[in-house]
């Protein structure tokens, strides 16, 4: 049903439709912070606790009669949600997950922004969140960057975490599209999970898995694993709870009854294998196709540099795998390596894979082998903190 | 890692360790609201937005330090969240959907308010939200609706909705179990979907439903759908949009390759068949075994009402069935009706189900037999509004 016309029951001619406004990023408004906080230690508790926000974040409103609000920088705070809103409820909500990174050259820069603005633009529709252009929202947070950066981020070699979100906040308990949502922006102090361990943890640079039980699935195909939304994380903290409490770090989440191997926790998996027939070096990790998994930039990353970099050495094979395979080509010798990649924990060596009341164990160092993971890591952190200039390191200039 | 303890720190005596305290209804405190809002007409556009509140709401705060807070009636009105809280980030939330009714002899009634209060435990520990006891949330759903049902539920026959929800509101950005979280208990105007339309749509009692494609489900086994949480419903609503499109009220959820028929929307399924070899007739709806399909108080109730009252001529088979059996029967002409029931839609009868290009139809009114759809809907109704006294009214003393 059409909404009534206030304007044609005043008797009044009839207005044009309302243009609907699209997100601006040079409409940006700014209020700066009055009081600054307390920039955290590296390495303190307060950074490990992962909810320290910078001084500044961008919020912007959408409306489906008005479209995007002018967006907004202003100091980090609450934010006022009716108890009806659509995203406390019902799930809509998605976000993205991405940092910025002070070169060695004293210049910050995003990795690959517009693969991320693309993504949440892509999970938006999932939950039948508003649509937008990506290259505004990159706009956005580089306007975000440039505000917080000097007092949060002087440190080269260090980074930020930056967390957009798209939330409904439209008070509707009706069960329908979200009539109003609300972009957010804000940047986080992240601790280094590659490298570091929390104050007071022994320091262990590997990764110990633990694979999901039959009755517990992240994602199915026709599902949302493919998206960026929060109803993939909540739902799964059970069983990484579960595994943590078993002297795990994440799940290895396997699907079907063939235990397809798809995700660890919320990164995506990788596993170098050598092929039995022609002693080829593979790297494995599950497909995009069923849209299970997340299509993780880092993922992408690691495979563009694997086929561009390590052509003759290693072949990229995104095909469905079981942990079966995995098992099989572990006891024959043939699983040399097991990494996992994301924005959160960037890329991480599994040492263990616990299946059933059997390991899979994956030594740290063994000698006279490449690494690969490491290798990728490595290249993958130069063009993060400038060492190497490559076009997926994106300079914002302060 | 546990946490630092400040009385060690300064050299005194340990502390006793922290009792956590669970949720207590009698130590309710009490604000009263200083503005009333205007209560809506019945059949008005502002009822049938389903986002109008009555004057106050119940709100109470959890920690995973302390435990739960005194719980608060307080005038209805926005929250403050932090922009960081797991639950616009990871959908740790979930709710309940329940009704009050103004019965005919001028009583307040909830129904089964026990079993809803069970379901929403249950569904908090689905998405690792904290524990209390039901009978406590009872005790305070009760309270709010003493203090607004006055003004706003005075007409004999008519009903409120109410919403407790339970939300991960800890500032953390960390993929994480949450460490704060707030109960909320709202009660809405919400239309009769049962039996009216919204102003200005032709009345239409009966429902069409759509068949889900392929490539989109709702729930799948080890997934969450028989938990009420927010994760079963942001990422259902594009296709609830197409299904509107189309023409059509609600989706019929199917599952797997041979079309198992789960859920109607956000409400259960029912169809009536005769048995081809016994002639016997039978209240087929999906099991709970998989744990895919939502276990509805309605749901419930419509079984043990078929099972308790209608013994001799319905037989209760809650087994797996696929929407080609559905076909197989309705072409031999023993698919004699359909409906769905639910809180928010209650019982309504299928006209129609539209399967990929032809129509299952189910003539809303077929001479010369029983309707148990309207029949069963009859007997529920008169155990809300107290016209059959009933253990599942349970009366709220004004």
């Amino acid at each position: 049903m059409a909404a009534s016309n206030p304007a044609q029951e005043n008797g009044s001619i009839a207005p044009e439709p309302t243009f609907k406004r699209q997100l601006n990023a040079s409409r940006l408004q700014f209020t700066q912070a009055s009081i600054l906080h307390h920039v955290p230690e590296p390495g303190s508790t307060e950074l490990w606790a992962q909810n320290v926000a910078t001084d500044h974040m961008v919020i912007c409103r959408w409306t489906v009669d008005e479209g995007w609000d002018d967006p907004i920088i202003k100091p980090f705070g609450d934010l006022t949600i009716s108890p009806l809103a659509s995203c406390i409820h019902y799930a809509t909500q998605c976000f993205e997950g991405m940092k910025v990174y002070r070169g060695f050259d004293g210049r910050l820069r995003l990795f690959r922004p517009d693969q991320n603005a693309k993504r949440l633009v892509m999970s938006a529709k999932r939950v039948s969140l508003p649509n937008f252009d990506p290259e505004q929202l990159v706009e956005l947070i580089k306007a975000l960057v440039r505000v917080d950066a000097k007092r949060w981020l002087p440190e080269p070699g260090s980074f930020r975490y930056i967390r957009p979100a798209l939330i409904g906040t439209g008070r509707q308990l009706g069960v329908q599209v979200p009539k109003e949502a609300t972009l957010l922006i804000t940047m986080v102090c992240w601790p280094d999970f590659s490298s570091e361990s929390p104050p007071g943890v022994q320091p262990r640079s590997d990764l110990r898995l633990l694979t999901s039980r039959n009755n517990t699935i992240r994602a199915w195909p026709g599902g949302f694993g493919y998206a960026k939304v929060g109803a993939n994380y909540g739902p799964s903290f059970a069983s990484h709870c579960e595994a943590q409490e078993a002297g795990y770090d994440q799940i290895l989440w396997l699907l079907g009854e063939d235990g397809q191997v798809t995700e660890a926790g919320a990164s995506n998996f990788f596993a170098v294998v050598q092929d039995k027939n022609t002693s080829k070096l593979q790297l494995l990790t599950a497909p995009l196709t069923d849209k299970v998994i997340l299509d993780g930039v880092t993922r992408r990353s690691v495979l563009e540099l694997t086929k561009t970099r390590l052509t003759s050495q290693l072949e990229v094979r995104d095909v469905k795998f079981t942990i079966k395979d995995l098992e099989a080509a572990w006891s024959e010798g043939l699983l040399l390596e097991a990494f996992v990649s994301g924005t959160a924990f960037f890329i991480k060596d599994v040492s263990t894979i616990r299946v059933g009341d059997h390991n899979i164990d994956l030594p740290e160092t063994q000698q006279n082998t490449t690494r690969f993971g490491p290798m990728i890591k490595g290249w993958l952190k130069d063009i993060m903190f400038g060492i190497e200039d490559h076009e997926w390191g994106v300079v914002v200039y302060e």
